[in-house]
């Protein structure tokens, strides 16, 4: 980097402060996952909690950039500060790399209400599924409220990606069902709100037919709440509104029903497993290098000792 | 089971002495991977090394079991005692079933030197990648000086557990090219013989020149050994002493040229380390249950705790 190595705690004093660039530092220490990450962790946890995430997902080409640009356009129309993590699970790239379509998002780059931010796996040891809930943690402790997490692609990892936010919106395009069919039933269960985009082309209708075939036939629970199918055209910015109004009322929803309090509890549960079997998996690479490991598998080799009691001994103290 | 539980020391002693049906029931602890598998294990592993493994592999329905079955006849003619593990990663059902075409294999139901077993996961925490090298040393242990291992399927699993033999014999037949396509790179990187079985079908001659024209491109180093072709005819017995004599080929090369010690030094090596990632992935598992973890991952949720502090507590006397 040729920077001078700020501490994290300076980074996260100076981001709470209102200096972007040092909130970009910040979530470059949570992309690679080190120690340091950790410390950021435990500085922006008691701050965070207020922040609320709404996913964007969907296949490459459905224009979920545009429609992420036109809800920010929304947004700061209505003055509210927002976030933008845009999450590519396939790109080695990041932050400061000009990622594709993005470009597009820095129509509003040098609007200070907003802070946009690419990010990808890097080094992070869990990978994107322990370092976005951490970034997100960290935009909400600085004071955004709004925190919009935009993946690409529509696989398993993407979509779990996506599932973890408050409110997932799910973008198609009209006459999606090839692009998408492998992973239709995982698309259904993480979709609180259906959003039909480049709705200026034919088969806007089809596809809404479509898709409330799919959550009849689903085992979803609709007596409370159903997810609303929207039309939009992100390029004109129609829609957008009753786009936005669909994530309120999802929002409203989820808050009095014990939706929300349920889905971050299960979330929090199971990030707190992920670090765990991360740390424990990372001792078993540890563990299996260096010298006694060399001497011990020498020692298995020659049958002066036998693998259990070897294992045994390098897992001395831990009890597992 | 309904029968009275022995402990696996006296099951192994009793085994030792020659009693197949504690061999038997010793072959199911180590199937099931428990302590008692551990326990067995330790008193294997000194006893054994002086058993030689040959691995048979190949697509379902490229008849190894008749070849096996052929093969185990010609070893008896020879007058060497003999065990044969079948090992079928796919299935639930275990030794007490019957396994579809190793009904064949009953030929050597009553030949006390010859002891069949098939083996399926069933519960091992390790899976098949821990209880095969188990169930060999076990074998071993006893004195079965050739212990033949036998796997369905041509999936990356089977290709796993038939190259931890000393030496392995791939079984294809005329034509088989499609079949196992899919994972032809992995089949001829674990091959020290190749079989074409059911050669008095056509196409074995197109087969050995697809064979040796794989070979030829392969990054194998073939100056000291390159894998013979061998046709056999299971049904018939054709061929197999080629096949057998192949195998002692094999052997000799490998026990002369070093390559033997370095295979078996590897496989302990990645066997040690599978048990300890097991262990630690067991402890993990452990870990993330019970009143503490209750406790911590509401103190989390809560907020009066973070997850990296609740995963130092949880994790406490690991230095993960």
């Amino acid at each position: 980097m040729g920077r001078k190595r700020v501490p994290a705690g300076e980074l996260f004093q100076a981001a709470l402060d209102g200096d972007r660039s040092s909130l970009a530092r910040l979530l470059s220490l949570i992309e690679r996952g080190d120690d340091e990450a950790r410390e950021v962790g435990r500085l922006a946890y008691p701050l965070s909690g207020e922040g609320y995430t709404v996913g964007l997902t969907g296949a490459p080409g459905a224009g979920k950039s545009t429609l992420t640009s036109a809800v920010i356009r929304h947004l700061r129309s209505l003055d509210l500060e927002i976030a933008v993590l845009a999450i590519d699970p396939s790109s080695p790239f990041t932050g400061g790399a000009i990622l594709g379509d993005r470009v597009r998002m820095q129509d509003h780059a040098t609007d200070p209400g907003v802070f946009i931010r690419s990010m990808a796996t890097r080094g992070h040891l869990g990978g994107l599924s322990l370092a976005t809930p951490e970034a997100v943690r960290a935009l909400d402790a600085i004071g955004r409220k709004w925190i919009l997490v935009e993946t690409v692609g529509v696989g398993q990892v993407e979509v779990e990606v996506a599932g973890k936010a408050d409110t997932t919106v799910v973008v198609v395009n009209p006459g999606w069902g090839d692009s998408v069919q492998a992973n239709k039933a995982g698309l259904m269960e993480i979709a609180d709100v259906f959003v039909i985009n480049k709705a200026d082309r034919k088969g806007v209708d089809e596809t809404k037919r479509d898709l409330m075939q799919m959550l009849d036939l689903s085992d979803l629970p609709h007596d409370a709440y159903r997810p609303p199918i929207i039309a939009t055209v992100g390029t004109t910015g129609e829609g957008i509104v009753d786009l936005w109004d669909a994530v309120l009322a999802h929002r409203a929803y989820a808050e009095s029903s014990g939706v929300l309090a349920e889905r971050r509890t299960f979330r929090l549960r199971e990030e707190l497993r992920e670090i765990i079997a991360q740390r424990l998996g990372r001792k078993a690479r540890q563990l299996c290098t260096g010298e006694r490991w060399d001497e011990l598998t020498d020692e298995v080799v020659d049958r002066t000792t036998d693998p259990w009691t070897a294992a045994d001994e390098m897992l001395a103290g831990i009890d597992a």
